[in-house]
């Protein structure tokens, strides 16, 4: 006993379950499917990356967070934080190969050595989606429609999507002679949700004066309709510009489509990062909105300039998968059964084991998953296990040879007798789609 | 020009573009239909673990090819470089929470540090499956089916699976005295394939002397059919026993299911590991042999046993997905037309957006894939980007707002005009699932 090694996991990491990584495969499948059928196609990067390509200008929080080593060849390297950084790197070393709009979507694991006690993950999936090569609204209208479809086809019907613009926001702080001070202000704003209008307004009187502060929060505060809050915006902005028309031409098309009631103008969503300098946007689920955004990005007008003078001007959006499983679950989104074996095939005896795995065989080529219970246990046991596993059908093969089996719906403690194979393989179907005890 | 940092990355690791990462997920699809069918179920696992959980009993090559260094709380990690060793330390610390016998398939990227001069990759794609909690011939069995079906699932005929069992092996090596050096006698045959018969007898020869190494030669040489090699096995082994009992039942349960071809009982297949301990098996492509083994594995003994005093006697295999994907290509498996988007809205004007947008909506509700070109360029540019991106039709919308569109063939340059959007998208489908040129 002492030479066993403890099979413990690092803090921070997790093991993924047949159960929750079904969901998650499921999930996943959902939303590859809807940025397909928008053209977004998938890419992959490694995981690990030379720690100057990562970090870039770098610096900060995410530097300390960074597994950061030596590699075998004397490399400093580092696994990837994030799916943005090796995307920039990405475009900059493919733009040759590539063609323009590009649109890519990205689903995979990311790194941080973060404090575990803020209820985070150290290994999390990110799931990216990006349109660049374009500073077309149009480009912005899509990523915004892609965010509607992909809750929609998840079977999300309350979603609430907040967007504004950074350049109406840059200018009304232009006006107000707070132009340097914008990084800061953004930044305050941005918390409003998270700390109250009450805090904020102190620390933007703090920074701005108090005048400021009311003409900002006033900014801030969404009107009626979306075009009373464009109205607002242009007001305090001064006047229309590239930047509102773009508002109002996606507003329209909002209408045109019909899908307005989904979008919310809302200058107060501004994004913590430089990284923006359009349009940005957050995501809401109205039934459970504490959970938080579920889904936010923006335009950026530069997405590689570290690595090229290529510029690539962008706009993308990342879902947090998380999150997003944990909502699924909270909203009873997930399927009722999940993905379990639809039937185990009994074992009678090892005579009956060539007929066992014949008729698995036929029951997958009828487009069902079924298993042949591999030792001679008694039923009890085998019934046990199929509980367990949750399988919801049984088959018993006739001993006698006649072909004939008998099916057992083991949620209803039903079973039919002397079918044939097909006749099974027909009524299995029939219960599979049908609703569970 | 000079701030710029290089974007590279890591020798012996890879970046996959869309066209590549869409067959990889393919046939990642194609294989976990192909599990579930069985009832295999999905699990995952950290990529980073505690270095002493995956090095075990460790030491060797193993220890040089990890990427291991120290995180930022002190702690001794490694990435993972293969998914056994996970396996294992997930069974150990959750098997009570599990039924038996579980079933599993992980397909996950492992990390070696391997030397790049040989072709091989430092981060890529494993996909295993296993049965433990089982020591029975069904479960074998049952491995040798998913095996077959995976590839016939993936359109590939011509498949070969060499069988044999470790067990009779080291009884006929008993009978000659030689049970001691059973591991490197077993590691030499293992060879045959890459170093031909005269240096593998030669090397027996040095191990166990003339007249043993003719025995060994002997007994490794497939019969006429699988019976003439089991009779062969059974007599060099001196009797039957369970190892040859079980070969029997398996052989029998093929020629049950009619699959018997696929299969070839070949005592020179012995893996080179400590690790199995009855039934081992590769895969050949009989179009291409010289690719080598693209699925292997067998039966070991105790999975977990560095972890756990619960004995989990398994049998599983492993696909090496980029030797797969190779072979996929050289057999020209790969579907004809990647699957790009199906339908471009060509962008005739800022003022159709919003009709470009909704007969985009409308196509995905028909289960197409569609998008918008985002920006006002000129036809010839817009037809050269859905070139490019391999986009097979496109769409133009009637600018006069009848709501009709013309449907065009890009790669047959044919255009059908005046269709509504049901009848466009009827004839997309109807183009997409026909021949292409």
């Amino acid at each position: 006993m002492d030479d066993l090694i403890k099979p413990k996991i690092l803090k921070g990491f997790r093991d993924f379950l047949p159960e929750s990584e079904m969901e998650r495969l499921r999930v996943q499948g959902v939303l590859e499917k809807t940025f397909r059928s928008f053209g977004f196609l998938p890419i992959d990067t490694p995981v690990l990356e030379y720690t100057e390509v990562l970090l870039g200008k770098g610096g900060g929080e995410t530097d300390k967070q960074m597994y950061r080593f030596t590699d075998q060849g004397g490399r400093d390297v580092a696994m990837r934080f994030d799916l943005t950084v090796p995307f920039a790197r990405f475009m900059a070393g493919h733009f040759h190969e590539l063609y323009l709009p590009f649109k890519r979507y990205h689903i995979a694991k990311v790194f941080r050595g973060e404090n575990t006690q803020r209820g985070r993950y150290r290994e999390f999936m990110q799931c990216d989606f990006d349109t660049v090569g374009t500073d077309s609204a149009s480009a912005d209208f899509e990523i915004l429609l892609v965010m509607r479809r992909s809750f929609l086809d998840l079977g999300i019907e309350g979603v609430e999507i907040r967007f504004s613009h950074r350049g109406v926001f840059n200018r009304v702080l232009g006006n107000l002679g707070l132009a340097e001070k914008s990084v800061d202000i953004l930044r305050t704003v941005d918390k409003i949700n998270k700390v109250g209008e009450e805090e904020v307004r102190s620390a933007l009187a703090r920074l701005a004066g108090d005048a400021a502060a009311s003409i900002i929060l006033d900014y801030i505060r969404p009107g009626d309709s979306n075009d009373d809050t464009l109205g607002k915006m242009i007001r305090l902005a001064g006047t229309e510009a590239e930047d509102t028309r773009r508002i109002a031409s996606i507003l329209s098309w909002m209408k045109a489509l019909d899908i307005e009631k989904t979008f919310i103008l809302d200058p107060s969503i501004t994004r913590g990062l430089d990284y923006y300098t359009g349009i940005v946007f957050e995501t809401f689920l109205t039934e459970i909105p504490a959970i938080g955004s579920v889904c936010s990005g923006g335009r950026y007008n530069d997405l590689a300039s570290l690595y090229t003078t290529e510029k690539l001007p962008g706009v993308g959006a990342s879902i947090g998968l998380d999150r997003l499983l944990a909502a699924l679950d909270e909203l009873g989104k997930k399927p009722a059964r999940e993905a379990s074996t639809d039937i185990l095939i009994f074992h009678t005896g090892d005579a009956d084991l060539p007929a066992c795995h014949a008729a698995a065989a036929a029951l997958r080529a009828e487009g069902l998953s079924a298993e042949v219970y591999p030792e001679a246990q008694k039923p009890a046991k085998q019934f046990a296990f199929a509980e367990k596993k949750g399988i919801p059908l049984g088959i018993f093969i006739d001993p006698a040879g006649t072909g004939r089996v008998s099916l057992r719906d083991l949620e209803r403690r039903e079973t039919r007798e002397g079918l044939t194979l097909q006749e099974a393989a027909s009524d299995a179907k029939r219960r599979l789609s049908g609703p569970r005890s």
